[in-house]
């Protein structure tokens, strides 16, 4: 607790929950229902995303759509949207020929509760509603705002995105990477995402270039912050709070912040990339509260 | 030779040799450059999806938009992006947790040539990048119509569409299931992606709901024919000819029109549904004589 004190950490907490509960609300209206030969695929799209995780990637659509009083309904759909294709990358990731995970979020990882192929499938198909949700016309009025959402999500999570830094992530398993090389990785495996969800609310809101701009990098240091935060907890954390196997990054020899600069250095590098995140917010006044307050929360949660 | 003449078949081989030209150059430059840490990825996404297939899907599209004098470049785009998906169905479909296919168009399928964790990350980037295009302001000026394609495409290929159609697959799999149940699991599997092809030109074109809803069933009955062709040539087939192991279907104990209906009344089916495709074309005269040939085709092609 040195960067945030108590309090903010409370009023945090609670108004992420919120955020979950209504974005929550909106995966379960927006998934399909179990219904018709199919339903074994689409229980495992609901077992994958309903019901877990922090929603931190939601929680940033919904403060940042909040800095331009978009409607909570258009947010929450993208929020929702977000949460699909994370949880996607989850089911993919976990899978036995990639890091081979029995675990996510204290429950059984999505192909351990059902099978192999089902988990592909499911992650197949919540990648593809994401995108799909995207375009409604629910989302936005404007059909140019809903198209900019598109690009920027498969910016964010195509080859050059996510897909690209689970890749590198893979294939350099085991090797010694150097500080450029691991923060490149992580840029791409979950800043992008991260980013993503931040520039959302601005495009969403139809900001100003500038404004856009700005959030952008918000979600850049913000998920580089929290990225480095996760290896520390990696090395530090009880598999109990943090709901998967601990030390497992060690264990299978990847690379991490962690391993390039020391655990104290590390520790030391994410709490300045958290002020630098705040310090894009400046423009934006009282009404990025919650974004402050999240970017000293993730060098400080514990989970 | 039944259905459509020696000559026919073969202006429609050279059209849709021209047609897959097209598309190759336009899948080139759609995907990116084999760069980066990344690069393996999309070695892979390139391997699976470039110099392959009958390219069906992209003929429908750029035969649909060319009914509405649709500029070619934006065509081929989104001709393109249905072969990325189509590739990456496949390419999913081929795992060793799903169909465990080693061979696919004569080749090793991308999980053989490269292994399983980028064969299903090459999946997945190349779903992303189907999507992506499709918001891209080159391929269509009017951001609604761009949409309409995000919204066409979701629909096709999600839970509810081809998705949900393997999982039917998987989950029947020696299962004896009657006449309706194999149509809607092939209409699923296939038949939505299919349909979307030839609705892509309507929407494209900005056509009348008339003109698109009469596309949409000539691609309905089109896809279905198709499909059932191909459970009749997987029985007669012979394995260098169709580019994969023929006689799978029997063996793997999944259901088709032919264990069904039995060989000589599913290929009187398929000639059923081709002439009725070919039917929803009567008000498009002239111009829609490579697509009245291409449904005489898919019943009596031999691989």
């Amino acid at each position: 607790m040195t960067s945030v004190d108590f309090m903010d950490t409370i009023d945090l907490s609670q108004e992420m929950a919120r955020a979950a509960a209504v974005v929550e609300q909106a995966l379960d209206v927006l998934l399909p229902p179990v219904e018709g030969a199919e339903g074994r695929l689409i229980a495992a799209m609901r077992y994958a995303v309903l019901g877990g995780g922090k929603r931190l990637r939601a929680f940033l659509v919904m403060e940042t759509a909040g800095l331009f009083g978009v409607n909570e309904t258009c947010a929450a759909r993208v929020a929702a949207s977000v949460e699909m294709l994370h949880a996607y990358s989850l089911v993919h990731d976990d899978l036995p020929a990639m890091d081979n995970d029995d675990l996510r979020r204290g429950k059984p990882s999505t192909h351990r509760a059902f099978d192999e192929a089902t988990a592909i499938l499911a992650g197949d198909a919540l990648q593809c509603r994401a995108f799909e949700i995207l375009g409604e016309p629910d989302t936005h009025s404007d059909p140019q705002a809903r198209c900019d959402l598109v690009l920027a999500l498969g910016a964010a999570a195509g080859a050059r995105g996510m897909a690209g830094g689970q890749m590198i992530d893979m294939a350099t398993e085991g090797q010694a990477l150097d500080g450029p090389a691991v923060t490149r990785l992580q840029a791409l495996k979950t800043g992008r995402l991260i980013q993503y969800s931040a520039e959302a609310g601005a495009i969403l809101g139809r900001a100003t270039a500038q404004q856009r701009h700005l959030l952008a990098a918000y979600g850049r240091d913000l998920g580089a912050a929290f990225q480095i935060a996760d290896d520390v907890l990696d090395v530090e954390g009880d598999a109990t709070e943090i709901g998967k196997t601990a030390g497992k990054d060690a264990a299978s020899g990847k690379a991490t912040m962690v391993s390039v600069l020391g655990l104290e250095l590390a520790r030391s590098h994410a709490d300045m990339l958290s002020r630098q995140a705040a310090g894009h917010l400046a423009g934006f006044g009282g009404q990025a509260e919650n974004l402050r307050a999240l970017a000293a929360f993730v060098v400080v949660r514990r989970h």
